[in-house]
């Protein structure tokens, strides 16, 4: 499949073996999601299957366009670079990534036109020693040590998700505000205004003026206010004066 | 609940109003593999249920010490830190987090004895604007175009492995704050005082006063005062209060 929702082509998600077909649609809708659709399942045990589709929502297309094939070997044939799933105990240790390299390796290798296959295997029991074998590396999603156990898709979701992070990059878009920042010479004006006005409604702490002044300070330069936020404060204390000013007359 | 598979006693899950069961079960897997067990249930649509039991697979233990709410306020009560999940583009920009991000304030906070709320909506709409603005921040998860509407119980899954992972890599020095933070109460307590005394004051934007309150609740919340703030902030308001009702007498 080669279309807008597939941001990498190169690579393919391969589960193994999978038991329930729940998790198949749940892995196609988590792969969607983070811009990938190519999805080869070796000898699953129940599908095509209708709760795939069902779980699958909006990715219904992944599902239906999963290549199924018999053998790990077949999956991995033109395949450039592999990477399983792994508990973190093996007998015999292997290069080992974090999800968060793992996405790096695998959104460069791709996106210099490498094929990349991303190894999940059963439910109960994971890929087995000679499936992990066939890995250039592992990789394992740390947990809390009670229960470390994944659902299926949802490790699917994880690295995928970190595929996705390494690929927008340095490059994830800035909280971008409506209004400029207010300038430091506004925030002083603003100081001004607000120490005049607590004078003006007789708001002071008696044994320790300055203390409080600091105290509030500290927590309008906490704001951060843009313009538009110093003109709405000015405007209150502006209100605030008049009611004052109406007051002494 | 406070025992072993509980890394983050301060944490709390807070799906509001879900619809499906399995969602449930889904995403109390996902919070104990990642080390949390605090789950909180805002008026749920279908629970208990056996479809979430099931669905939890070893985490049947946090579905069933689920707290079940019949509000948000309530769920917030105690919270000092709300962070609220929302797809990007909201009206009033909101101070914005990555999942990254939002793992790293989420751990930092914790272990310095806050309790944080993590909020996630309805699987069909996520969270209500007026949701969204009892929030201190907002957190997106970045996704494809194609296709950026998670499953539920997969977005509890990225955001609790980034916390963990937060965590795990953690050697943040921690923000030494002199007094409690204020409550989400404390907080509405002052909103409340806060918009009586602009209408007080008569200061009103005539053409759309309920999005200058908007704009000045999203001011404060940005301060996240501790509780002497707070005190400050009241006393100020019943200054103007006073100088107010002298001028009416």
């Amino acid at each position: 499949m080669s279309n807008s929702s597939n941001l990498f082509p190169g690579v393919r998600i391969i589960l193994v073996e999978t038991t329930h077909p729940g998790n198949i649609g749940a892995a196609a809708r988590a792969m969607k999601n983070m811009g990938m659709t190519e999805l080869v399942l070796v000898n699953p045990y129940d599908f095509p299957n209708k709760k795939a589709i069902y779980r699958s929502a909006s990715a219904e297309d992944v599902v239906k366009s999963a290549r199924v094939v018999a053998t790990l070997e077949e999956a991995l044939s033109d395949c450039q670079l592999v990477i399983g799933t792994s508990a973190r105990d093996r007998r015999i240790p292997w290069p080992m990534l974090t999800p968060h390299e793992c996405g790096e390796h695998v959104s460069v290798a791709e996106s210099s036109g490498k094929v990349v296959g991303l190894l999940f295997g059963r439910e109960s029991r994971g890929l087995k020693n000679d499936e992990l074998q066939k890995c250039h590396y592992h990789v394992n999603i740390p947990t809390g040590e009670a229960y470390s156990s994944l659902n299926l898709a949802m490790a699917v979701q994880v690295l995928t998700y970190e595929i996705l992070q390494a690929r927008l990059g340095e490059d994830i878009p800035k909280l971008k505000w409506d209004r400029p920042l207010a300038s430091s010479e506004a925030m002083e004006r603003l100081f001004e205004h607000l120490e005049s006005t607590l004078i003006q409604v007789k708001f002071h702490d008696q044994d320790n003026p300055r203390q409080l002044m600091t105290r509030i300070k500290r927590m309008f330069s906490r704001i951060q206010p843009d313009e538009m936020e110093v003109n709405i404060l000015r405007g209150f204390l502006s209100a605030i004066n008049k009611l004052g000013k109406t007051n002494e007359s």
